[in-house]
């Protein structure tokens, strides 16, 4: 048995990493460059060693003791310093991330990140200046954490068509709709207990209002369709609107409700999404429970891929920004940079109104024969072809359940309207998105 | 909106293409490759060129149009052709391929194959080759078809420690085992749907005998634990014995029976394994029917992966072999390899005598009181330690249950000798592997 690195790795100058932020991420990146640093010198041909940890309080207790040598307050000056080849960013969020890697890759340093609010916000510009400089730019870890999700869509796919990405993106409201499913819990129990578990952040804005999922749906959008997306341009909902109600109608329709990103060709341009939606609960996303994530891909010849793990987490979004590190130290010392960003295609992003997708109508009416025909033809003025009706309820209660076939969402939405003047139709209780339909 | 191939492909002089073998895979891959130039131009950074197709039959019908100017029945004239640069070889089997690939190879030419059996048996010598041609070697479509593994190990697990690798690698046998769990069939009724369906062969040894997924094994044991691994080192077993009466039990016990390709740490060297195993119905696996694909990975820090999707199949296959063909391009543009085989840590492969799995067995024995002490003593007597027991029938049906917990295979086989030939015992009627427990 030979030893790890007999290759020669040991004759190689090591390779020098800058680690920005040492939280729950960093500290697990720490803890696996120094305590796995044999085995990823082998396989990176060279030794990885932490030249520095940026952190903003020195003082303060780490998840794993960190050498105080390496410790330093200005990351500026840590990223600029010449020994240093590689940079990792954990930090988060747009500043400083954003200036620190600007001026790492301006340095010719190559950037490995996980952050993908800065990377959704300013894919286009980190590339230019990692393409001007000769650096490499990698950031599997910024969308579903260790599922090796970007480098597949944008090596394994290369040749392959990408029809549709279908997400379960963020853990947090995963985690939440699965205990409402679960449990029949509302909104707000189901958040307090992922709160209490850990799974959602004492502000929870980011994870429940879609923010996360749908910077996470510009990145994927941008790889798969070859196009410059940024988060702005995704339409965006949360789940706080969800209630136990819409939980209950889904299974009732052996359906489930998940938070989905939705990245499709539609219409020659493409249309990026964050909304909750009911999917059958035969469709392998269906069976994604708690904080898990998943992404279902549909590419014209590869057919329908699926690709599962943990989303978050310090471990395993420590395991994909290592696996991006060893991929720039062996282009590092191959002399050579790795995949540029490819935006050939430019696709135009096609607004909300136009994105085709099924209907979950739930309307309260008046209990009186001859409601269905009024409702009926409201659909059928706007174009939408409803697919099945279900009456429920008597009286007070009584429940009008409406699915449609695929539709434009401005047709709905006209729709939906009109149902809600109608003197019959006492309010419309719920609306929801159905995706993943086979016949769709 | 760009023109696909606007960033400058256009100038690039084409790369030129050899195809070896035209059949189901081969002429998905001629169509890809020549309906969608455009885009593959635009990806691969210059126009992929077919330079010639071989065959052995010039004048076949085929499955799309082929040029029939680039038909030869001279592979190995095509693959040392000067003008080639990258090739495609999609006949499967040892020989010609293996001659054909050296050759190519040691010509300096790239090589993309799906072909498992080959690179099972020779990865070894022709990565060697390649490496010392400056030659790339890629073989995504060897395991998986069109599920983007093998570079999820090799790059995005490449700072990771893989500990287990679970995968349904075999399309055939998972169609026939999920068709005699869904129906109650036995396997020569769900052996003839399957050929009747297209899923599997007229000889369907390769697939039901275990050597398909035995191949797949041993590649992915090699690079998920940086070690060369042949399929001969693969211990293997197929589905023939499985049993209408196996699967019914594994049904009662919440479980399903899957043709299983195991790859896992053990003991300081890797177990490499194929045999049929039940595994709980909730485990991920399980969900995987029909002649669908998946691949579980357990790694330290990632924790737990499945990659999911079509494992065969002409055109997920060819999605496989044009994404490897993509990145060839891109390295050949750059003028630089792709990452090699690694296999730095050369762990022992552990005997199967030594692998440790849980067991089921159920046994055929008198029905008299007093039966279960001797039967717990044999069990006892080789250090197996029994999970659960149950017996079900009365009189001439009495049957044992027996549950294990995790166990040494050696073990194991001396307990079921010495059942075997207990008085009390009147035949072991099945025995069979328990992979994927949660308490294990």
């Amino acid at each position: 048995m030979q030893e790890a690195g007999s290759r020669g790795a040991d004759e190689r100058a090591p390779l020098k990493v800058a680690l920005l932020g040492c939280g729950t991420v960093g500290s697990q990146v720490y803890r696996l460059l120094t305590e796995q640093s044999a085995d990823l010198r082998a396989r990176a041909g060279a030794p990885l060693e932490i030249a520095g940890v940026a952190v903003q309080a020195p003082d303060r207790p780490r998840h794993v003791p960190v050498d105080p040598q390496l410790l330093t307050t200005d990351g500026m000056a840590l990223v600029t310093r010449p020994d240093v080849d590689i940079v990792i960013e954990l930090i988060g969020g747009i500043e400083p991330a954003r200036s620190l890697l600007l001026a790492a890759l301006s340095a010719g340093k190559s950037v490995v990140t996980a952050n993908k609010a800065l990377v959704a916000a300013d894919r286009a510009v980190l590339h230019k200046t990692a393409r001007q400089a000769g650096a490499d730019l990698y950031y599997e870890a910024a969308v579903a954490g260790a599922i090796p999700l970007l480098r597949a869509l944008r090596e394994s796919l290369a040749g392959d068509e990408v029809r549709r990405v279908l997400g379960i993106v963020n853990g947090t409201t995963n985690f939440i709709l699965d205990r409402m499913d679960a449990s029949g819990a509302d909104f707000s129990a189901a958040l307090a207990e992922a709160q209490a578990l850990g799974y959602a952040e004492a502000d929870p804005t980011a994870d429940v209002a879609g923010f996360d999922a749908a910077s996470k749906a510009a990145i994927l959008a941008s790889i798969a369709f070859h196009t410059e997306v940024t988060a702005d341009d995704v339409y965006r909902e949360g789940i706080l609107s969800v209630t136990a109600a819409d939980i209950a109608s889904a299974r009732a329709m052996g359906c489930v409700v998940k938070l989905l990103a939705i990245c499709e060709r539609s219409n020659g341009g493409i249309s990026a999404r964050v909304h909750p939606a009911m999917i059958p609960r035969t469709h392998p996303l269906a069976a994604v429970r708690e904080a898990y994530n998943a992404v279902f891909v549909e590419a014209e010849s590869a057919g329908r891929l699926m690709f599962y793990g943990a989303g978050a987490g310090g471990q395993p979004t420590a395991s994909a920004v290592l696996g991006d590190t060893v991929a720039i130290a062996r282009n590092l010392l191959a002399g050579l940079r790795g995949p540029d960003s490819s935006t050939y295609a430019q696709l135009p992003l096609v607004p909300i109104g136009e994105a085709r997708t099924s209907y979950y109508v739930q309307l309260d009416v008046v209990d009186r024969p001859g409601v269905l025909a009024p409702v009926a033809d409201a659909f059928a003025q706007q174009g939408v072809s409803i697919k099945a009706v279900r009456q429920e309820g008597r009286g007070e209660d009584a429940n009008l359940i409406i699915m449609t076939h695929s539709a434009r969402e401005a047709a709905l939405a006209k729709t939906v309207a009109v149902l809600g003047a109608m003197e019959a139709v006492r309010n419309v209780d719920s609306v929801m998105r159905v995706e993943a339909l086979e016949d769709e």
